[in-house]
């Protein structure tokens, strides 16, 4: 008997999100049912971070017990044998008897994706939220942002519907930058005049629901002049939903990796 | 009435490829039914590249006339709102009456893209063809490809099924190279054991059929270690299909662009 850490990739598009849901298949249902197939009795795991559907990951972090001694590459192999393309373990290990990848999670580093332009490239359409012109100000947007940094109640951000017992999150970092098509390796080529993609990149130590897509979402306003950062430090001050922007949409997100 | 000529980026999963097909939903039937109902007529297209089913454009070019006198910008919103989002207009311009996206280009870019590693990123996965471990030698595959460059028979790197009247093709630069994780802005943060992204850009004045994909494929016998360079030499002279490498998929290719 052994406790495993699993690094997992997935495209969220048409996925049910993390957590086992009975409206469609969740990354979680996925990897418990070929884990059980594995293992020969039901297996239960923990995922660091609840993404919602339509989110995507790079780095989600996954925790669980086996009855059966196996090398991790072997599990590695067995699970992206039985799971769907759009769902990979990119990483297998041994881990601590004591990990369990949601309470042991230091930090989480997600990553918002925007194309602003007149036409979505089609190969990145699930994966980014389509702003279309103007131009965002994504130095006006970096600047403010400064607001989100630190340890704040960040009830204007939460969306309705969990209960939790703090809004209190600390986001030790907030990144906002842009990357032209030629940036972008598998963009190599594409006409200019087709937009760039404007990341958003935050860090912390947990986030309430929805809340970097309504970061995101607020950014969004100041990046096209319609408010500015005294605004948003505002909107953070006043713990209220209506004071902030509107939820970003799924697709644009993506859960970059967890730190332990 | 004006000669217009149209720049467009497609994902080609799921699409019959460019030529108008029985058999499923086409590029230019997608374009041309957009335009004839743009139009009030029928509307025929020209397509610098017949690009197979599965394959990406970037930069696919395209020429047509109206009767409808159409600013360029009003044009290409137009088509986006009719298109499907699999298919977009990158650019529109009006051009010379004279201009003809096929006859007229000079030089085409296809890049193909292989992932190289134990798990593709699902969001690149209908991008990329998958060639698990071991590691392509890229430096040897980059070196071979000299034996391609230059004005030479392509006979061995051609499927059968389509008449030409000569297979002599002006290849004017092969260039091989890799991208790690870290270098893709959009997998920045993937676990670099997840493996890397190795690319072929080929540019010549044209391209027999499945061309590229047969060239591509002849490269990873040689990055695999199973051939080398004089086993590709050998096979540009036998003008022989069953001398060269297999073709590599549909879902690697991608053509990048036209130039006139």
């Amino acid at each position: 008997m052994a406790t495993y850490r699993l690094t997992l990739a997935y495209d969220g598009t048409g996925l049910a999100g993390w957590q086992r849901q009975a409206n469609g298949p969740s990354v979680q249902a996925l990897v418990e049912d070929a884990l059980s197939l594995l293992d020969g009795r039901p297996v239960a795991v923990a995922g660091a971070g609840r993404t919602d559907a339509g989110v995507h990951a790079l780095g989600q972090v996954v925790s669980f017990t086996l009855e059966r001694d196996l090398e991790p590459a072997t599990l590695g192999r067995a699970l992206n044998f039985h799971l769907p393309p759009a769902v990979r373990v990119v990483e297998a290990a041994v881990a601590a008897d004591d990990f369990h990848a949601r309470f042991r999670a230091r930090e989480k580093t997600y990553r918002y994706q925007i194309w602003n332009g007149p036409a979505v490239p089609p190969g990145l359409r699930t994966q980014v939220w389509h702003v279309p012109p103007p131009s965002l100000d994504v130095g006006a947007m970096s600047a403010a942002s400064d607001a989100l940094v630190g340890t704040r109640d960040f009830a204007a951000f939460q969306s309705a519907g969990t209960e939790v017992a703090s809004t209190e999150r600390t986001v030790s970092s907030v990144r906002v930058g842009e990357w032209a098509p030629d940036d972008i390796p598998i963009l190599r080529g594409l006409d200019p005049s087709a937009g760039r993609l404007v990341w958003v990149e935050v860090r912390g130590d947990g986030f309430l629901r929805h809340m970097v897509r309504s970061i995101v979402g607020s950014l969004v306003e100041i990046g096209h002049g319609r408010r500015d950062a005294e605004w948003l430090r505002r909107a953070v001050a006043s713990r209220d939903r209506a004071q902030a922007g509107r939820t970003a949409p799924a697709e644009g997100l993506c859960l970059v990796g967890v730190t332990y």
